[in-house]
């Protein structure tokens, strides 16, 4: 064995069994090791943050006049008070066109390494570009005819000229892209989980601890890694067995074997951040399983061919729910958009 | 002439003259005379507003699982973000079904003898129940159903035994509609005109106090009347010549006669709320004109049979924007929905 090799299988094995022993401020601290700490914004050298852009972000958030039916913003399917995922199998968008995928929450998934399930938007700035003239959703013809209406709605000039200074016409989709952006990098929401790490020991309960231990030790953490516990990666979902063996979905779907044509990545979709799993149903990259206790079962057949046992999983699915964390006060308020006046 | 008939050309008459005549705190005293003071909340007997009861409207208020294809909640049509108005000239509700009629905001909407353009909702907690079951709106098969979903969502059920303390089954439609009432009743938004009734004289600039008087001596107050500057009546639209002769709206509505079979109810419909009138375009029940200015100058013709002035139709535009009010900031605040758990 090649002592790279050794050091690897020691890195990876070592906080696994580590874990198992732990429990109070030794289990806190080696969560912490493991999973890191949560930042207060998924900050971006292409895209500071700044408040009058991210202010700007929140009310484009909300703009359905940008939308080929008039219904459609990112609110639509992304809403927060559902923890901005809508609930839906799939998103419907503008005309009621269904999309080829559940929406995932955009809270804290600006620090993934793309968006969407096949990772075929490059960033969140890339996803809220697009979205405008995807055709299952806001499906405007082109971005022009969008940045028309928002030109047309002239509170917004002075909106973006604050929030891009440099610009003299700030009004394109690119500072679109930039701004609902800005707004999503500052969607991070802790939990009793980074309470636990942060030094509070009773933040946790015990069952919840023990579920973090069978997290790591069972191996789900070596694919949802990180301190978003996800979005850090694409693999193929079925090791054991065709995942729709065990998510009964109608319609098999190639994955990222869309974006990439190769061979080795049909049925590869990007991990999903967990935290606020337990508030976000239904689940998998076709909203094909209602239930998250399923889910889990599921998840444990089909990556780890492990029949979890039912205490495993009930203290799993404590440990899930301490992924629940605040969303941002101030992303919570809802803002005014400026009036369409004459037109 | 009978002494009752000459007091009320009198009591007509006197304020449109004096009207004429006023400016600063006499002008102010008049048009709180003339409309009244804004309350602070919209109250009514059958619905009395309490904390729990108008939070769980809130909430409610935002939910779409319990639309037929779960993208409708009432702020789908009714975004606070744009007032309480979807900018649309006919709602879209589930599985892309087009209203009848224009969405009115519900800012300032709980007082009115009614609800909707014609009169067929009592109450807005009416129109919140029977909106569940509106094909074109949550479409949902029967109360029963959406119920079902509500008492499946578990967090649903101490949040309506908070609001209904003397019901065994709380969950119910007409509970529904109590609490979204509720909430609704508290969506009064005082502005600039407010500010100048109750005492500061610059509130108004020249131009909306010039508004404000021809909005009296026009006649525009006789069924724009009361505090909420409208929704106390039905009137035709369409006095001088047949109203889509002005909006050029394609099929003509018939209006209350919907709901009357009246034939003196052919086109008549409530007379709207013009508080945030310049922020909820398009305007009419069909959302037929666009601009604001046309709107005023279409009323003018078709209700008066004038033809504005360009510096008269100008001052009431000033006018008009000073009935643009502040929403409540606890409205503003989005509500976490309780989450659909095992389902």
């Amino acid at each position: 064995m090649i002592p790279s090799m050794r050091l690897t299988i020691f890195i990876v094995i070592a906080p696994v069994f580590l874990f198992a022993q732990g429990n109070g401020s030794d289990l806190a601290a080696l969560a912490q090791k493991t999973f890191g700490i949560l930042p207060l914004q998924m900050a971006s050298p292409e895209n500071p943050i700044t408040p009058e852009k991210a202010a700007l972000g929140k009310i484009l958030f909300y703009e359905t006049r940008i939308s080929a039916d008039g219904t459609v913003s990112c609110s639509r399917c992304h809403p927060l008070g559902l923890y901005a995922a809508d609930g839906l199998p799939m998103a419907i968008g503008n005309s009621c066109k269904i999309n080829p995928r559940n929406a995932p929450t955009i809270l804290n998934a600006a620090a993934q390494i793309s968006a969407h399930w096949i990772g075929n938007r490059t960033s969140v700035e890339d996803q809220a570009r697009q979205a405008l003239i995807g055709p299952p959703s806001f499906g405007m013809p082109s971005y022009d005819s969008a940045m028309k209406v928002l030109k047309a709605i002239h509170g917004y000039e002075p909106l973006f000229k604050a929030a891009f200074p440099l610009d003299t016409q700030p009004i394109k989709e690119q500072n679109f892209a930039l701004a609902v952006g800005a707004f999503e990098r500052t969607l991070v929401t802790p939990g009793l989980f980074d309470a636990f790490v942060n030094g509070d020991p009773d933040a946790l309960t015990p069952g919840q601890k023990k579920g973090l231990k069978t997290f790591v030790s069972e191996g789900c953490a070596s694919c949802h890694s990180g301190v978003y516990f996800g979005g850090q990666s694409y693999k193929k979902f079925g090791v054991s067995a065709p995942y729709w063996t065990f998510t009964k979905s109608q319609s098999p779907d190639l994955g990222r074997f869309v974006v990439t044509g190769d061979e080795n990545d049909k049925y590869v979709f990007k991990v999903p951040v967990l935290r606020n799993v337990a508030m976000t149903p239904p689940y998998f990259h076709d909203g094909s399983v209602n239930s998250l206790t399923d889910a889990v079962y599921i998840m444990a057949k089909a990556q780890l061919n492990r029949t979890l046992p039912g205490d495993e999983l009930k203290n799993l699915m404590a440990f899930l729910n301490a992924l629940t964390g605040a969303i941002p006060k101030q992303a919570l308020e809802v803002p005014l958009l400026p009036a369409r006046e004459e037109y």
